[in-house]
């Protein structure tokens, strides 16, 4: 083994630490003040540069990325122009606790300091307005200097991994290649770990409360997954007395096969009346890695009091009222287990097939394909170990309907519900993955925000199933709000010319789809060759939405959501 | 006439100012949190909605809206995830004084008073994030209080038509609908106007100034006609003993057959000598609306001393070191006029013809198409009235390069410099000034950012022709450093296929250009038939640039430029 070198740039220990944390693709675009930064960074060898074709949709790959290795991911970004582009991208990874490391290559030192009016800023001096407005979507940051450049890198990467959040790294030009100690290097980069003596407390209060109950509900969100502790919950579940539901966004996070697996939970709004009543009255309530917010809930529609559950969260736990500090959720869901197992409830019923899946199409194969039919068609095909991922509007609601296979995932951004988010999160997914088949669900109006990351990921011969579901515009937006506006339609746009501009040459399956039997027949093909990626076009009525969202759209215009609907 | 409601919404009111002010046309993306403002304003009889295929895109079309019609233009998104995708495009208005005004749809007052836990938030329970976020890219901006609407939408306006510089609205869906008194709409929206007393203090300095001196050379900057300062500027350039050079981006700004004009200085950069010395010797300099960044100044190689120049900046100026307050550069370049007009200098030799243009092709037509033979090409092929759109890579340097016809004019973007900019910015330029051509070149890798837009184009009929430069990637940063880097290429695209995809059944011409006889061919058949629009793909090698760029280029590796390069 070659002896290490005692020094390295600040570009080269930025790399070896991203490496460190399995962040081993480096997504983002080239700009003039991060070439220097990109030259050592890729000089580090394991790491493998994505370019993509505009920083938003970098910003989306590189948090897919992260949302399915349960890792980090790393950003590069320019100045101003690059980074700002990419400023959404990071937000919606704040919101949904997806630790995305933005890295934006800044003008030198020197010339920040003089205020040199350069391109790429605003021509008034002040060369910090982007990394401020960066403090407002991210959980800590710096611009950095040579002279405790590695110290601050670790402090503000051991931040994305205690909080599970974005953070935002400024590498002026000459920081980029200056050269620091290797010796940091010898010792990983670890997040705090959980304070013993709360772990112990926390251990002690878990007993009291279980004393006294006979069952226990698990209402799981998707900080159980940001934080891996999946196998922990999956362990727990195993106990008797115990059910699990998923908030939207941790769908199948239990598996759905599981006997004790209640299904998705979005309180009025959720699909079994079983699964709704085991959370709303469950006698003990253990609330796992949640984010109550609006779509989570049903519109604030939950029926439980969250003040009265047990709360685990990505640092903290809540016990009868009492805040334990600086506990992990990994470790606090092992916690949990420990207790119920010396706990001993009596067993459950199992709920499996309680809560129902989307029903038999209701028209006959050659009809024109509707909603309904749709994620009928697509229930018995979806791939075991799959990651569908479904944008968020009627897709994320048709796909919450369906019941997911053994290994299956479903990827959705049920917070920040960023409209066309989901097309370059495939690119993200198929690299963290790439064994497993990603199936995308995307509206005709929200593909049309990020379209272009379809060549990046054709063009590296990815492999994902692209459904494009064209209603003629935004019909989520028509459901809550005059469905006749001009604002609600977007140009319409033949998808299966997208592979002709995009990858010419490349081998992509393509197929227009008006029936349930001609989806049926495409879905086959698709799923049958996993040597190439597909792009269908699938035409559904413009005001014809699945199940879950016409009752959503039915308590918005009941008022019982006010102002409040997503 | 019908008598004026007593009552508007607050939505109408911003609606009818805007209106007054110019913005006919609306931009944007829906959103649920905006649909109440939207149905409001486009109540407004006048106002013409034009959705945008993404909030940056849309952002960038708005930017050149203003720049063409020398007025403001809007831009309506919704919260977070709306507002945030344009914020790059918001900040280079910021660095290139064009008044837009960003107006954000957002969660009604209760609910951000609550902190409520919505979607397209953090979910943090600050709702002020990306309103604070957008005071580092705007001149100012204000979340809208029912109780004084009106007062802080005319507060706003009247800023951005003061300052030139993009305003924040932030617009809860309550108050979008809330209803205010139409009164102060019997008053037209105006700017402060210039302080007399200031006004006629700069003439005695100015006269002074002007007393000891046999000539002026006056450097104009883009702000001449952001402030519609044009027809002053070309009165004052009619006097004897004047000459006007422009800075880039304010390229025949001054008409460039005009006897006084000197066309475009660039410090070191500068094409002609007789223009560097003119600007760079002058017995008096006046720097009318001019930034004085990296890009504008040959890298700051500049060989004047802004300090002892005269000064006419957006709202003030500065004589002999002596600062007016308070009077506007349309009213200063008048003032200027007076001064030099009493003044009586004698006339000085023309300049036209001793700054060149482009050289002939050095290639046959038949050869394989260079930068040189493409801008050549060009240059006798410009239509008069033309709107020049470049994009900020080698096209910006071509498109410098050419002499503009009697009308023409070039919009490019050297501050900011965002990649991608320019092909919404056509959507813009059609929208603004559907009688004059717009032609626009635009580099393989900058159009991939922003391609989508082309759809919004050629759907509605508009007829640019766009003209994409292809090199395989990000030539003008293989110019500045480590050209063969994998970051440097970018995915092969079969650009003719797109007008299929963004618009299928519309008649687009399409043309792949390999020669210079294949070029002139393609856009005399484009620019003789404007019925319709036309997309030129257009083949050249990778490391061949503009003499312009290799001039730079050659500045940036003698280290004259730093990490100050462009």
């Amino acid at each position: 083994m070659s002896v290490p070198a005692p020094t390295v740039t600040v570009g080269q220990y930025l790399a070896r630490r991203l490496l460190e944390l399995g962040g081993n693709h480096l997504f983002g675009l080239p700009g003039d003040f991060n070439l220097a930064l990109l030259d050592e960074m890729l000089d580090t060898s394991g790491l493998t540069w994505v370019g993509s074709t505009n920083e938003l949709n970098a910003a989306y790959a590189a948090d897919a990325y992260a949302r399915t290795t349960r890792g980090v991911a790393a950003l590069v970004t320019t100045y101003g122009v690059g980074e700002l582009s990419a400023v959404n991208g990071i937000a919606g990874s704040f919101a949904e606790d997806v630790p995305v490391v933005q890295i934006t290559g800044m003008p030198d030192s020197g010339a920040r300091a003089r205020g040199a009016l350069l391109h790429h800023s605003l021509a008034d001096g002040d060369h910090d307005h982007f990394a401020r407005a960066y403090r407002e979507v991210t959980a800590t940051g710096v611009v950095l200097r040579a002279a405790d450049a590695a110290l601050e890198i670790d402090r503000v990467l051991r931040v994305a991994l205690e909080r599970s959040k974005p953070v935002y790294l400024g590498v002026p030009a000459d920081v980029a290649v200056a050269r620091v100690s290797s010796a940091p290097l010898r010792r990983p980069l670890r997040p705090a770990p959980s304070d013993p003596v709360a772990l112990a407390d926390l251990r002690t209060a878990l007993a009291d409360a279980l004393a006294d109950v006979g069952s226990l509900t698990v209402l799981a969100g998707t900080q159980v997954h940001r934080r891996r502790a999946e196998a922990g919950l999956a362990a727990l579940a195993d106990h008797d007395g115990l059910r699990v539901a998923s908030l939207v966004g941790a769908k199948a996070m239990l598996p759905e096969e599981h006997p004790a697996s209640l299904g998705t939970y979005q309180g009025a709004l959720t699909i079994a009346d079983e699964t709704r009543d085991a959370v709303d009255g469950a006698e003990l309530l253990v609330l796992a890695g949640t984010v109550l917010s609006d779509v989570m809930t049903g519109l604030f529609s939950h029926g439980f009091d969250p003040e009265r559950a047990v709360q685990l969260g990505v640092r903290h736990a809540v016990v009868d009222g009492v805040t334990f500090h600086d506990v992990r959720l990994e470790d606090t869901v092992g916690v949990l287990a420990d207790v119920v197992r010396e706990r001993r409830f009596a067993p459950l019923p199992p709920v499996v097939g309680a809560w129902p899946h989307v029903a038999a199409p209701a028209c006959s194969p050659d009809e024109p394909l509707t909603q309904n039919a749709l994620w009928s068609t697509v229930q018995s095909r979806v791939p075991e170990h799959a990651i569908v991922v479904a944008d968020a509007g009627t897709s994320l609601y048709g796909s919450l309907e369906l019941r997911l296979p053994a290994g299956a995932e479903l990827l959705v951004q049920p917070i920040w519900s960023s409209i066309g988010f989901t097309l370059p999160a495939v690119l993200g997914t198929c690299l963290a993955a790439p064994q497993r088949r990603s199936v995308l669900f995307i509206g005709d109006g929200a593909a049309q925000l990020t379209v272009q990351e379809i060549a990046t990921v054709l063009q590296r011969g990815l492999n994902p199933v692209v459904v494009v579901v064209d209603n003629g515009g935004y019909t989520i937006e028509r459901v809550l709000q005059s469905p006749k506006a001009v604002y609600q339609d977007v140009t319409a746009w033949d998808w299966l010319a997208a592979p002709a501009l995009f990858a010419p040459g490349r081998d992509v399956l393509t197929a227009a789809v008006r029936t349930p039997a001609e989806l049926a027949r495409a879905l086959d093909e698709a799923l049958g060759d996993p040597s190439r990626a597909a792009v269908l076009h699938v035409h559904v009525g413009a005001d014809d939405v699945p199940p879950l969202l016409a009752r959503l759209g039915d308590a918005v215009h009941a008022g019982t959501a006010g102002a409040r609907h997503p």
